[in-house]
């Protein structure tokens, strides 16, 4: 018997799913647009006729599997209250029973989980990733935001309230640039896919860099693709932009040392993908802003998981965490 | 028959000794000075008849004492391997395996167990204190230095390598004030009893306010205590200090509350007998600086250990702790 769970990935466009095994391989997956219609019960029909129609798709393949439960990973997503609260880049207002509404269309499954998509990353990296060894961890998500998931002594660090691991918005340059959240100077503002965006025109302003490969490109058209691309070509501000994001990198994960001591660091996410362009100025940072004690201690590392699959095997993680309590 | 902990809290000049029952009352207490002289092993010895002296103290009023164990609370103390390491304020220099040495002239002691103070201070307000009923609270300790303790779903945060919870060492400005650990910008540069010193001459010199009562004092005179004076009597200058320090403070608990989501905040030492003078900024600064999402929901509270006794009480609890595992 392949016992299997649903991984739900819930993002601001598309609502991503997959049958994941207990191994964190992909069966089968698929999506639905997330809607803008702001109507969360049209939304569950759409997603619970979406599950069933992949449930029938596996059935047609083999009978031989057992469905543990389905996991969720969605912006602002409550653990303990199965809730989607307030989220900014969704349609739905206000507290969404996701759990319970879902609950409903599938009573037969024994786990139905609900957290934010940084901790779904984190949970996936300690079950099937690379922190399947450690018990201390943290995971940064770098894309759109900045998001955050910590594990202290082998469980999920949720907090009083279920919101815990939010470190892109802790504070890096205080009365800095606009985060998304309205406030000023955090992580996300600086680290994000977005934030390495603003660094590069940035640089551009400050060198008035005609000559840059960036020079070229809109605001609005430029992304962190294209920076990478063009430091690997040379090009001086993408260059500076990976070291400067580094930096500010390395700083922020000082501060989340400081607080929980982990083994690793865990980095996930589009940036990462630029390798030791990021890697190398982010340990640098943070070992430079380090306590003594901590020093040559915590391990920077590029997230396991695969980067396409990534969301939808984390939130089945979810359920595997679990039921294994 | 009154089951009762020794609680030792070193301190860089002296070492505060007592006997500490289940209720957390202090039954005896003592100190002797925390050597100069670097020696460890007859530091260890002069500890060792301090603390049979007082067995013996004890023994004069009543035979009905069991004692459980000894807990320390020491500067950079790690409780993973009963250590103090490259404490920079002792004059015992590396790593010292200061349980297994205390427990050579204990062997009776069924728990000898050491955190650092801020740490043990935790475990205090856990045990005794305010946070009796709390799963996910936060300890700021604000006295020479910044120091805090972590505890998430019950437990103590320790971290992969017992050192967590320094979130004096985050990161408050950056490239701000030199921090007594050597780096620059800190919480503890700002927040600690000695930081509010330097906001005051700060004050003084951009305002050039002479008329200030501060203004009467050199900068090796001035303490946390004047400036709360002052502020009593309306003094502008030291009035702007509890405001600048809440306000640093609240920005450096919003970081916290970022990671783990706790239920509250307890602060503790010198500078929190100031009451709403301190506590009002705080509390208005954190909320500014929190998502949305955690606006109104943590509580940031005096602690109710009882200050002189503090340390002691918080050491003394960590026996209880262990022995409750």
């Amino acid at each position: 018997m392949n016992r299997v769970a649903i991984g739900v990935d819930i993002g601001g466009t598309n609502t991503a799913i997959g049958v994941v095994d207990t191994e964190g391989q992909v069966l089968i997956k698929g999506s639905i647009p997330t809607p803008k219609h702001g109507d969360v019960n049209l939304y569950i029909e759409e997603l619970a006729k979406a599950i069933e129609d992949m449930i029938e798709s596996v059935k047609r393949l083999t009978d031989n599997v057992e469905y543990l439960g389905i996991g969720i990973g969605a912006p602002n997503g409550n653990y303990y209250r199965g809730s989607i609260e307030y989220a900014p880049n969704l349609s739905f207002k206000g507290i969404i029973p996701f759990v319970d509404l879902l609950k409903e269309k599938f009573p037969q499954m024994k786990a139905v989980v609900l957290t934010n998509d940084a901790n779904a990353a984190a949970i996936g990296e300690m079950i099937y990733g690379g922190a399947k060894n450690m018990k201390d961890f943290v995971m940064y998500t770098l894309g759109t935001g900045v998001g955050s998931g910590i594990v202290v002594n082998g469980e999920m660090v949720y907090g009083h309230d279920g919101f815990a691991g939010e470190c892109g918005h802790t504070m890096l340059i205080p009365n800095g640039r606009l985060c998304g959240c309205g406030s000023k100077g955090h992580v996300e503002a600086y680290c994000s896919a977005p934030g390495m965006k603003r660094t590069a025109f940035e640089i551009l302003v400050r060198d008035n860099a005609t000559d840059s490969l960036l020079a070229n490109k809109s605001f609005n058209e430029l992304d962190s693709k294209m920076i990478f691309d063009a430091a690997q070509q040379g090009d001086r501000v993408a260059l500076e932009v990976f070291e400067q994001t580094g930096k500010w990198l390395g700083q922020a994960l000082a501060d989340t040392v400081h607080h929980t001591s982990p083994e690793a660091i865990f980095l996930f996410g589009g940036p990462t993908a630029a390798g030791e362009l990021l890697f190398k100025p982010v340990r640098e940072s943070m070992e430079a802003h380090l306590l003594p004690i901590f020093k040559n201690k915590v391990k920077v590392l590029p997230s396991r998981l695969k980067p396409g699959d990534a969301a939808i095997i984390g939130a089945s993680a979810l359920v595997h965490k679990e039921l294994a309590k």
